[in-house]
């Protein structure tokens, strides 16, 4: 362990987890969780913690060298609760994204923080890992009022994209997703806010993504099946409802604003939300339209070009490390909690 | 039951009806619900209705001091659900309000057609009792994006609220409410719509309520709980927060938007609805503002003039016998679907 | 052939363009302005027109029995003004470009409105040619606030496309634009509007584009200086502008409200508009990007998929001869009212 | 008192004005214009400034080292041009407003800024003024776009006026007028943004007026004649401008976009303005509405309660001495440019 390493352990003092190789041991101090969220760690004790970390099988397709796990598993004494461990390997997920993607935790950063009952515990990360003077350094960018609230819950320096100056880019941005699948293409827009975390996500230089293991998925379609979230100009909601039938959608809907509202959801920005099933997006090879079978990258280019359509909640191409400059969509890398307390990472 | 209260059930069949101009017994047809709407008439069948109506003496003028409701209910001899009392009162008193305001029913007339579960019989009704020709020659007025679709699957003409020319108004509104107070004041904005919903009352001859008696209230607040719906600019939703609970409101709140989107409910005028309780409204008399009591005049008019407020869910001050040429925000008459079958009537 | 079709063919010669070919010299009735509109027939009276132009042989596609025409031409002996002469040539234009795609005026048709100096004439001709019964069967939707006030001012029936069921799309649609190219290539949204007018000519079987013939131009960004309009979600356009700066933009700007509003053009749709100027676009080939030189159809493809961009005012792709089920941008035909007070029509 | 003093008092003869009461001569030094506005500076060289204005005695209470001010009053010898004088008086208002109502600079002051020619100078007068230190913990609020280039582009801290926790104030805000009356009530709106103008001076504890000469006026309607800006949700508009010609507004209507956007202006919360045109508004008395003449406070109590106005251009009522908890529209006092180049006060 080096001297990094050392410090960082240095500053973890109640806790102390062998994570995985690349960043060295994480950190993972008692729960405390910044947002009431329904089942978000209403039960995980640090306690419940301590005794039920662990170690993991590697997946399969985690083929990149820089992600041998630790071959030994530390079983829990005690039983936890489902619910537990699912918490627990969220909050692993989190604390593993941040020390993958911040450490060495450089001055004046710029982050990406978006929405998501994973990313509460990015920012939990962030602040319990990131030494105080580097962290007062460091602007943080929502994509919504959620992660707004998020980011000043924790104290953090709030600034907005619209505030990045032309041709800048932030560090890195950690958000969650609907649906993910080996490509690490995404579905998002649950919440209504998938223009604004486009915009923050291709801003960035690269783009984490941190999920719970429903959100994994061998196709787009196949566990998310609401449809893909697309906004549109309310007045051509009719007509893109037309036209997403004609493209083979099942069924697509304007989503509805009940109970708060009657009538159609209306998004931050005016527009409404179609939600369009298509049947499960191939990941790669080319569309069969006949069948109603889209790949995925051929399904976002005509999506995209529909007039009334502003924006769509499928979110592919590049990731950051293709993109030189900005402009990529997809995550360089996803972390999942899975069911067992363990955490799964996809990379690009 | 006389004779033509006979008439008027066994012949409910066909159109032909005889609605004693004013007040008297209702013709109502078998239940055709328009809208799919939960609880709204889905076990009520047409002899359930037969069987459980009633013909009652009408008190003789509607306008006359008011409240005097019938004394002695004729039960049906079997025994609906309170579900179907409760649906086929809602759908008599929407029967017994367009009788008592369309009849005889003048060609050319401007309708105004708010959303509510007791909104959707007034547009049965209208188009049931409403000859085809005089129908056809008759506008419709939404206050939204449901009563727009109520009116559009009805096949009747539809308009917008901003053609209507400057200096004319509708002929008369039919809306629902959240509460209704003892003087016809009322609570609305439950659905997020209240700054249509007023633009279009306001823009009556004469505004009439119809409702369930859930809505009936001794004083504004004490059935509808959730507090005053107010449509405010988001930039100043923080200010007015703080304002309202200077003036007493008991933890007001910015409505959320889930589960259909992140964060605030957006308008479909790109506010956000605070909603903001106040203990029970005083409805005559002066406000007592060190208990944090209110008459609904002087918390209407301070609430209105608060910076960042664009409208309020206080429907106050005059109705349209009133106030000659229009702005009248209160119904000459609320009409409520009672939960023993029977409608009960406040008029100005 | 006399006289004028001389004249007509002659100030089309570079384009291939025979006006006689589909639909014969067109009738000119009496100049009936219905807008007020600078330089829109300010000095053009009645007589002027009868002294300047001239009755000619109805066409036979004109079969209705309204459209009986003065057989013998009143040829000027004045001399008309250069402004009477562009007023002349562009409602020329618009009355060609009717009887050319609206004969035999078939009844029920859906026709798209859009904004310009010339549509005021395409308006009037409608009104003047299609038989009143005929007319009474027609729908027209507007692009926007300015079309909607020209339909209403015309008496004829408005109808929004929010309200075109899907699967449908109108007959035709006729627009202006702020710069043609020789493919038929478009910039839009001089007035902001670019959203709804593409929303629109996209949603029918055939745009016609009608102008005067300062829009003619060899090449996108020889004519029109100001840049593409391209309308962005307010919070992405610092984002948007450096994207557009990496692409080549020379000079991007935000486009201001004055005097009007301080700050930013708000559009309709909530949105801010950027003006993009490129090198003038190629029509054929492809992109030379190190010289900043794009290829129009691979601009268009760029600009649309920046996240932060709702919708660009290039009109390019498909036109509707092309693209069967709807969704082409492009007019099969754009009628150009000339200098000397030919017209000039250039055909896909 | 010398002859400057003279001239600043004769000019305030009307006005009960004593300038040196409360902060003694402002400091000017030399002409550092943030922003590009036409006329603003344009000829105004700091050579001018020296030889127009005087060096006086610093009052006492500008304590901090870099404000040691020249002792000696160099008059000038060359006759300035108007517009000289009229740059140079708006500058001398502004530093005479901010040196009264800053001084002595309380750390972490909250300063709302406004928009206008002249708070350009009070922008300019703070970052002169205050001391470095105490400067960066100070934080400004900005009433729209235009104002926050301006705090962004002189290096302040800027903030949002949704971020001011409810129920905190701000310290001081300086903004302009379109015009002012004897009894400091205002019309503004004339950029479109009064609404979001009206929040930041009613969260403010007290509101500074900053203008010139041009914007005094004996009764509001005298100087501006284009009417008073009415932010009105785009539905109602018709019915709005309907009311206020039955209310005796002379000819109102709604504010048109061009050149920049055809059709209304649309504000930045998404509603267009209506500009209503009343007599000149008396200051004291009663409304004579049958002559159409109305007292501001009466007519302001009418406007705000039409259905469909979200906020009015009249900022009347109480002033920040007046209303100890926030919520005063009117300034506490006016400072005013004047076209001799002195400066004219008026105090609450």
């Amino acid at each position: 362990m080096n001297k990094h390493h050392h410090l960082l352990l240095r500053g973890a003092s109640s806790l102390t987890v062998s994570l995985c190789k690349r960043s060295g041991p994480t950190h993972l101090p008692p729960a405390r969780p910044l947002f009431p969220s329904s089942g978000a760690g209403g039960t995980t004790t640090a306690a419940a913690i301590v005794s039920n970390f662990f170690s993991r099988h590697h997946h399969s397709t985690l083929t990149s060298p820089h992600h041998h796990l630790p071959k030994t598993a530390r079983m829990s004494t005690t039983t936890p609760s489902p619910v537990d461990l699912i918490e627990q390997s969220k909050r692993l997920a989190a604390f593993q994204s941040v020390t993958a993607h911040l450490v060495p935790f450089p001055s004046r950063t710029r982050i990406g923080i978006g929405s998501g009952s994973t990313v509460i515990y990015v920012v939990e990360a962030i602040t319990t890992l990131v030494p105080p003077a580097t962290l007062s350094t460091m602007t943080f960018y929502p994509t919504g009022a959620q992660s707004e609230q998020l980011i000043e819950s924790a104290g953090l320096n709030l600034q907005y994209i619209n505030k990045l100056p032309p041709g800048t880019l932030l560090d890195v941005c950690f958000d969650g997703a609907d649906e993910v699948d080996p490509n690490l293409n995404l579905i998002k827009g649950g919440g209504a806010c998938l223009w604004q975390e486009k915009i923050v996500a291709s801003s960035s230089k690269k783009f984490v993504c941190v999920a719970d293991f429903r959100k994994m998925s061998p196709a787009l379609g196949t566990m998310w099946k609401k449809g893909i979230p697309i906004e549109v100009l309310p007045l051509a909601a009719n007509r893109v409802l037309g036209e997403l039938e004609r493209m083979g959608s099942l069924g697509p809907k304007v989503r509805p604003g009940l109970p708060g509202k009657a009538g159609a959801v209306v998004t931050d920005n005016g527009m409404w939300i179609v939600d369009a099933p298509f049947r499960p997006l191939r990941v790669e090879g080319t569309s069969d339209k006949e069948k109603g079978e889209w790949q995925i990258d051929e399904l976002a280019d005509a999506l995209i070009k529909i007039p009334g359509v502003a924006e769509i909640g499928l979110f592919y191409g590049k990731n950051g490390n293709q993109a030189g400059e900005g402009g990529a969509q997809k995550p360089v890398e996803a972390y999942f909690g899975m069911e067992d307390g363990s955490v799964k990472v996809l990379s690009a």
